[in-house]
């Protein structure tokens, strides 16, 4: 069943072209843009806190992404989240490379004081660190942490009221309550860079065309899993260049039923 | 026989190797700069104001674009337009999401009150809200406007001194007195980021090669159509990946003589 | 025997998975971070002055690339430099488009001067720029310069006390004593924006990785120029989208046999 409303989230994304509004880093931005196209909504990236809370108001969701902050960019940030809370449509963060640097891992705890976060994506480092779970994260790469993601994904749902996605060989998903586990990945996703900032403007497409966070937070993860697979394929390994481009094209030719066939969810007890 | 002098000025574009200052948004500056290449050309990109100027003096053509405005790079933009007026080079405006917040509506008339223009390029909702036209812009999406594209173009080219490109299904160039139509193009190009950014840094390149800037208008703004004609082609649909790909592709092959052969350009009495 | 040492390097590099702090141009950043990618190191990018000092803390190499410097940018830098100093790992410096304006080219200078800079990498009217050998830069392209290119690279190493490559049809890298050539390469790497800057970005994960700044300067810039070679193929002329993908999947999926069947690198006496 959950899988039907999937279905027609995927179904409503493309035919909705919401307005997806993002402030991110320089770094893949272009890639966060292309993404949220390919998946049926329409990107805008206003970074200047002159104009970024009156372009969220005409946005149907908000993705802040902290991959190359600086002070302009976070008065943008809350300028635009404030507009988003008081808009009422929902706010993705994807808190790059926290705990690598004190002023990254202050920021990001700022933006989740300071703004309703509606889901936070993460990988398992970044989600540890922003919750002083014990971590150790390595620029912007996934460390190590001595917990267990389904665990660090509920106690930070339930502390920050978000859903979390923590993503990683396994992706797990929590409001606090329940959680979720997706299946679906490539090895290669981990090499080309802005695969996880593209699925936080995945969530965000989804988060933007329905009304349900947790399966806007399960379909937009898995959709990058998925893709990574289809890209993947199944014959020699494929140039990284090539595997891009083909994850691209995967994303923008997925239909609900390819989505059906291959979505790995499960839910665990 | 304007297909001929646009043969020409392909032919030129790419032996000249004309520089073209770009200061443009953080999103498409890339695609910017690799298409500029395609079309044989040379692109720069300077946004401090420290150089916007000085680099200015070494280039053939500069092209302005809002997408991603602040205050800095709005001084940049004035340093380096009123740099390329005094050296008489020409200079392009792309004014990307005006409309959709104040900001960038107030800051794109004083880019038109402060530097001669020469080529103006957006959607029709752009144009129309740069004109005070009554438009609807969403986010840096065409709205809808109650005017007809070919009157909106020659109204504001009247308006501002300049050739006016109004990109659409069918792209509508008026330099206040006559208007063309151009009938190339795929569905595809508005699901890709920066097309319409592209379109704006080839009639960069076509104006700073040559000495007409109507033509260059013409020119430019054909072949985007085109390579995005021969980048869908005619088989399934494509992936957006891969649909990216062959656009760029189509540009840097792009022939004079299949330019004649594909570009669609009417001239409306 | 260079050339095992080389092989050594480059397998090194795929296992060490090095982090390489950037602090780079927006046109090019992108393709900065795939391509450290996919020479199997790890990128990270931080260009905000309040943490690129503790990023750096945490790299084993620091590149800086001056595509699109302003002042803030500038102290970035300096902050990660006298950190990467602090900590010993190597500083690799690509002065783009020195020579072009006053402002490039004094900060340049700043930067060679305040910073211990181990590899400079640039086109030969960069360097000259940069030694206040007369040259002209035209834009961010090589310009022309009334001296040998070896004797350029052996002046400049021997001035900075530091490796320098010199980037061109062939290409030349001194450590002020030894002057090196590398004859690989193809005449489309000239034809997509950042080539040069990603060759600064192999060279910054082969000097992460090892500990020979010579040999990483010759290997990185040796594997951009094979990667250029094998991604231009046999065949009919590539557009330059396909070119740029077959680029990256050349770099990916590179061997150290490969290379070593495939670079042309002469030692001159």
């Amino acid at each position: 069943m959950m899988k039907e409303r999937a279905m027609d989230l995927l179904k409503t994304t493309r035919e909705k072209k919401s307005l997806i509004h993002h402030i991110t880093n320089t770094v893949t931005i272009n890639d966060c843009a292309n993404v949220t196209l390919a998946a049926g909504a329409s990107p805008v990236m206003a970074s200047a806190p002159e104009e970024s809370g009156n372009m969220t108001l005409l946005a149907d969701a908000l993705v802040l992404n902290i991959g190359t902050l600086n002070e302009n960019i976070f008065s943008a940030m809350i300028k635009a989240g404030r507009a988003a809370n008081d808009k009422g449509i929902p706010v993705i963060l994807d808190p790059v490379g926290v705990g690598a640097t004190a002023f990254r891992t202050e920021k990001a705890k700022s933006l989740l004081q300071l703004i309703n976060i509606s889901i936070v994506r993460g990988n398992i480092s970044e989600i540890a660190s922003l919750l002083d779970v014990k971590a150790k994260t390595k620029g912007v790469d996934a460390g190590t942490v001595s917990i267990f993601p389904s665990e660090l994904a509920k106690q930070a749902a339930k502390q920050w009221k978000s859903i979390v996605v923590i993503s990683g060989k396994q992706d797990v998903i929590s409001d606090g309550t329940s959680v979720f586990h997706v299946e679906n990945g490539s090895s290669l996703l981990q090499s080309v860079t802005g695969t996880g900032c593209m699925s936080a403007s995945l969530i965000g497409c989804m988060a933007g065309a329905g009304n349900d966070l947790l399966l806007a937070a399960i379909v937009g993860t898995s959709m990058m899993g998925i893709a990574g697979e289809i890209a993947e394929g199944t014959g020699e390994k494929k140039g990284l260049g090539t595997f891009k481009v083909h994850l691209m094209d995967a994303i923008s030719l997925l239909t609900p039923e390819t989505w059906k066939e291959r979505a790995k969810i499960y839910e665990s007890y």
